[in-house]
C-alpha cells in the first residue's frame, strides 16, 4: 500500500459538542459530565526529563491512592502487602470468601508509567468484590527507571510463584489499559517459553497499539472524557517504556500477535473509549485465530469508565461479567 | 435525572483531521478514502414535501440498481421476482445450490425510505454467496405513502407465509440499518402475538433508537464515511417513518423493547458507525435479558461499509461470520 498511500484521502470532520447521553444511567451521566467539566480540547505537553516524569508519577500516585481508598470504603477488602517470585504484590481479600479458591492474578493500568505502589488497586478491588475471588495485583517495575522487559519479566516471575500453588488452568489474569496490555504480552510470552497459559482472560480496554495506529485514537481524541488524547503524554509513554526498541514488538503491542491457542478472552470496552480500536483489533485477531472470545462494549463509556463510575450499574455489569467469566472457564 | 438535567455539562470536542488507517485492509482504506473525498462539514437538508422525498427516494433508486448490478457481477446469483404473503420479494438464489435448504427471510435498509424495489439487495446476494442458501427478500411498503405499521405489517405477512412451507426454528433472518430495525420489530411482534420466532437473527448495525438518542450519532458524526449524520435525512426520516406516533414505540424503535426469549442474534457494527451506539444498546439489552448474543466491531468502518466494500477482507469476514451464525443455530 506505499505507492497508494500518497493518494488517500484524510476526512475532515468538523467541531461538535458533545452533550451528555440520555442512553446510559444516572451515574454514568454524572461521571461523563463531571470530566466534560474539565475538558481541554488539545493534549497536555508531555513530561521531557525523567525528573518531569517522575514528577508526574508522583501526582498521579496521591490521585490514585484516594480513588483507591474512596473505593475501599464503598467495597471493604482486606490488602495486605506481599512479594510473590520476587515481586512486589499486594493480596486484596473479599470479605467471607469461603472455601479457598485459586486468586485471579491482576495487573494495574497507567500506560505503564503510573499507578504503582498499589495505587492501581481500584479495578482489583472491584473484581475481589465482584468475583468472590483474592486478587493478586502485581506491582511490576516501570520507566523510567525500568522500561521493557522488566514489566513482562516481572509479569512471568510473578505468574511463575502464583502457578506453583495452583493450576494455570485454574488461574485467572486481568486488567485494564496498559494492565490488559501487560496480561497479553504475559500470555504471548509464555507461549513461546512452552508453558502453560492462564485459564482464563480479562482485558478490559487493553493498550495493544503502542504504535500509535489504532483508528480511535483520532476518532475519540477529546471525545473520551478520562484518556482524551493518544498524542502527548500516551505516545510519548509508549517511547519511554519501548525504550528504543520496536513499538511494534508483540510483546509492546500485542495487537501484532499470535493467540493461536489462548484461552478464553474477556474483552471489555466503550464506545467513547480511546483505545476502542485497540480492543476490537485484538478481539477481530483473536477471532481468526479461533480464540473463544467475547466482546463487551458499553454505551458512551470512555476509558476505564468503569473504575472512575464504580456506583454505575454499568461498573456492576463489566465486573459481574468478568467473574462470570472466570466462573465459566476456569478449571475448578 | 429531570431535576439534575440542567447541571450536566455538554463537552466540546476541536475539529480533527482522519487520516485513512493503517490498521484496515487496502480494499477498506480505498472505501474510506472514497468517501472522504466527498465529505461535507454539515448534514444536507432534509426533503420536505413528499414530492422531494419522492424525488430523493428516485435518485437513490438508480444509485441502489447500480451497486446491486456492479454487486451480482461480481458474485453471479439468480434474482426472481414474486409475492410472498400478497408482498412483493425478490427471491436472491446462489449457483449450484445443491439439496434445497430453508431459505433465509431478508430486510433491505435505507431508512425506511429508499432502496425499495430491488435496490436495495446488496446485502441480500452477499448473504446468498457466503451462506450458501436462497434469500427472500421482502420489498416492503414504505413512506410517504405508508409510513408505520405498513412495514411491520409485510414483514408479518411475508413471514407468515414463508413458514407455511418452512420451520420457523429452521429461518433465518437478516438486514441491515433499517432492515435489522424492521426485523427486529418484526420479532417482538411475533412475540406479542405468542407466535413461534425465527431460528436465528442477524441484525446488522441496526436502526433501533428512531428518537434519535443514540450517543454516536454525535460522537461520530461527520466521522462515518457512509451515512455521516443523523440530524437532517435521517431524524426527517423517523418522523415520516412514525407518522405522528411516539418515536420510542418499541414496533418503531426496537431498542426500547423486551428481548427476553429471543433465539441467537448476531450484531454486527463498525467503529465509524453512526449506528454504534444503535447497535451496542441492543446487544446490551438483549444480554441483559439472556439472549445468546454475540457483537462484531470492525475497526474504522462506517455504517453498512461492508456493502459498499464488497471486495474487502472485512466485508468477507462479516458476511462469512453471519452464514455460520445461521448454520450454527438454525435447526436443520
Amino acid at each position: 500500500m506505499d505507492d497508494a498511500a500518497p493518494r488517500l484521502t484524510p476526512r475532515p470532520v468538523a467541531a461538535r459538542t458533545l452533550p451528555v447521553p440520555t442512553t446510559v444511567s444516572p451515574q454514568l451521566q454524572q461521571s461523563i459530565s463531571a470530566s466534560a467539566r474539565i475538558a481541554r480540547e488539545a493534549p497536555a505537553p508531555a513530561p521531557q526529563t525523567p525528573e518531569q516524569w517522575r514528577a508526574a508519577i508522583a501526582a498521579s500516585f496521591e490521585l490514585g491512592r484516594q480513588r483507591v481508598e474512596a473505593v475501599r470504603a464503598r467495597f471493604p477488602v482486606e490488602i495486605v502487602e506481599g512479594v510473590l517470585g520476587g515481586v512486589p504484590v499486594h493480596e486484596v481479600t473479599p470479605p467471607g470468601l469461603g472455601a479457598k479458591r485459586p486468586a485471579l492474578l491482576h495487573f494495574h493500568g497507567g500506560a505503564y508509567i503510573v499507578y504503582g505502589g498499589g495505587s492501581g488497586l481500584t479495578e482489583a478491588i472491584l473484581t475481589a468484590h465482584y468475583s468472590k475471588r483474592r486478587v493478586i495485583s502485581v506491582d511490576y517495575r516501570m520507566p523510567p527507571d525500568h522500561p521493557f522487559p522488566a514489566a513482562v519479566d516481572d509479569a512471568v516471575a510473578a505468574w511463575s510463584a502464583l502457578t506453583e500453588t495452583q493450576a494455570p488452568g485454574a488461574t485467572g489474569v486481568f486488567g485494564t489499559s496498559a494492565g490488559g496490555g501487560l496480561l497479553l504480552a504475559m500470555a504471548l510470552k509464555l507461549k513461546a517459553l512452552g508453558r502453560p497459559l492462564p485459564g482464563a482472560l480479562a482485558p478490559s480496554t487493553p493498550w495493544t497499539d503502542l504504535a500509535g495506529e489504532s483508528d480511535s485514537y483520532r476518532v475519540n481524541a477529546g471525545v473520551d472524557g478520562v484518556l482524551p488524547f493518544y498524542d502527548g503524554l500516551l505516545a510519548a509513554a509508549a517511547r519511554l517504556y519501548a525504550d528504543g526498541r520496536s513499538l511494534n514488538d508483540p510483546l509492546i503491542s500485542p495487537v501484532q500477535g499470535d493467540f493461536a491457542g489462548f484461552p478464553p478472552t474477556l474483552l471489555t470496552t466503550g464506545t467513547r473509549d480511546i483505545l476502542l480500536s485497540d480492543t476490537v483489533r485484538v478481539y477481530r485477531r483473536m477471532r481468526e485465530a479461533g480464540v473463544e472470545t467475547r466482546l463487551e462494549v458499553y454505551e458512551a463509556l470512555s476509558h476505564a469508565e468503569f473504575n472512575a463510575a464504580y456506583e454505575s450499574p454499568e461498573s456492576a455489569s463489566a465486573f459481574g461479567d468478568i467473574a462470570r467469566w472466570f466462573d465459566r472457564w476456569l478449571a475448578a
